[in-house]
């Protein structure tokens, strides 16, 4: 059967930050499901700050394109399928993108959704993206121990919040950055944070090295740019540090200059060293079943920031990187009664 | 007994390239052996691009004063000792600086020579730094395999030279890039290179693509710099880039601007990670045995460039920087037949 289809189509590249004037909204149709491929029903689309990388013309391990749906992860049901191992019905997350219906083949798919990832949007926060890439990254990279000093750059954020709980629970001492006072406040009362400093305060610098009286042994840096060229004097010899963002970069293209790090990547024999959650598919069991336990015992706090309807999407990308949201952002497209919302 | 004592002393700092006339020559006296110490003649000074370093006013992990004999590695013979565990008449290695006769604490001993170092010089090349550097970051950081890409930057130095054959040894598939056409030809005939290139070429860096069909898998860089900026951009996925040196950076103070590395290192999820031998003592033991097989076999290829005379080391480090030596550069100050050379 055909479905009218809602859509946010990228309009033009984004070098800099992502503006809502990025995205046009069109109506398509689908006229029907080919052999091989399903139709899925969006339930809840994800907006990430990965998605600013796919936006852009700079090189990046994926890209969106212009006149498509926004490149996004989604949650949603079946609603017909010719594609072996799927059946109408089956909830599943994966590359649906910023429409009501995705038309894809299986590829597309990460996952058909287990009966326990209730509510459904888990699969695209603590079971996602979030969730993985925290658990993924300190324990196939920083390795935080008992003493250690652990910083997070972006530490209120979708994974920023799950990192300090996680990271305090193997004893490490977690210190977070974040761009205002409230979120400085959820830092320590809810994400496990021993202290967390607003970069914005003129004295930022010196806030986080009192905070840090033993150094930085690892670093959880989803920031980059002007924020690591100061943390990395912080840090200790035989430190790591791990790339999993850039967000303090506004623009990659052109790549924009620096301090030289060789001298002090030598000197301190650091470790520094990139990561995509994407290229982890064999780590995600392990994760998921350790958050899976978090979440059961009532230890693991996470928020949600849902806004309704697929219009929203554009200027809740653009809050994003205003730091406006708090906790993971969410796209709701279909409410409890199974109907769009607006 | 007193000793007439030579020596080369820092006299300005170089946060630039080390000139000669960074340098002066003094006489000093010892007077006599304090309680506690030694005294050693020096047979042979090492000069080394880790030197330059040491030498600047940017922030390092060691420093040679100004007004004192030229922080340096040296092997000589213990003249008179009284500290325990010395003996008249051993050869030792260790920071006995750029001078004729050291007068030190057992501290800056590395080690009393064993019979089979022979000739001494060695405990300054293949058994010293540059040996150990090499098998070391092979070993614990670079892990060379059947079938991977390995570059090597100051391929055809005293370093590199070794890292050239040991990584061929494991399978590797060893690039270098070198400062002129005969230490291309070296690369290739002696240090076990499949292929060099000569980075002041026009072209290198087309040379260096078609070298690397395959991508670079492993980066054993001495050089950082603008050469760096250039190679990681063929790095391939979960590449390793050991920071080893950076003598193609010829400041670092101030610290230059480069391009932002963050992006790179995060979409190719590459490790970047610092090297300083000397916090490596632990794997000595290991790196030697491994090496002094090898040259018992006649199976490693390993020039020296001897220099005559106390009086030729601050010519010689200038040179050094400027590729001008072919070999490990050493200076000797004692002949065979035991007298003092000029």
């Amino acid at each position: 059967m055909p479905w009218v289809n809602h859509q946010i189509v990228l309009a033009s590249h984004a070098d800099g930050l992502p503006r809502a004037d990025n995205f046009v909204e069109r109506t398509g149709e689908i006229q029907g499901c080919d052999a091989g491929h399903l139709v899925v029903r969006n339930h809840y689309l994800s907006v990430d700050p990965a998605q600013k990388g796919w936006m852009g013309t700079a090189q990046n391990y994926a890209s969106a394109r212009l006149g498509e749906p926004m490149r996004a992860l989604a949650v949603g049901e079946v609603v017909e399928s010719l594609a072996e191992g799927f059946r109408e019905g089956d909830f599943v997350s994966g590359w649906f993108g910023w429409q009501e219906y995705a038309h894809v083949g299986p590829e597309a798919v990460q996952r058909i959704l287990e009966p326990w990832c209730s509510p459904i949007r888990y699969a695209l926060s603590v079971y996602g993206l979030n969730g993985l890439t925290a658990y993924i990254v300190l324990s196939d990279i920083l390795l935080p121990a008992e003493g250690d000093t652990l910083l997070v750059s972006t530490a209120a954020g979708g994974v920023g919040s799950i990192v300090g709980q996680l990271a305090s629970e193997r004893g490490a001492r977690v210190v977070g950055l974040t761009g205002s006072d409230d979120k400085v406040a959820l830092c320590k009362s809810e994400y496990g944070y021993s202290a967390a400093i607003n970069y914005k305060d003129a004295d930022w610098l010196k806030q986080l090295a009192g905070a840090c009286p033993d150094g930085i042994d690892k670093y959880f840096d989803m920031a980059g740019g002007w924020i690591s060229d100061e943390v990395i004097a912080l840090m200790n010899h035989f430190g790591i540090h791990a790339q999993v963002g850039t967000a303090a970069v506004a623009s990659w293209d052109p790549v924009p200059q620096a301090p030289r790090r060789e001298r002090v990547l030598l000197i301190k024999e650091l470790t520094q060293k990139g990561f995509v959650i994407f290229n982890h598919q064999q780590r995600y069991a392990e994760a998921i079943a350790h958050l899976r336990d978090l979440l059961g015992e009532g230890k693991l706090n996470f928020r949600e920031d849902i806004r309704d309807g697929l219009s929203a999407a554009p200027a809740a990308l653009e809050e994003l990187y205003q730091g406006l949201n708090r906790g993971k952002l969410l796209i709701r497209l279909v409410d409890e009664t199974g109907k769009t919302t607006h």
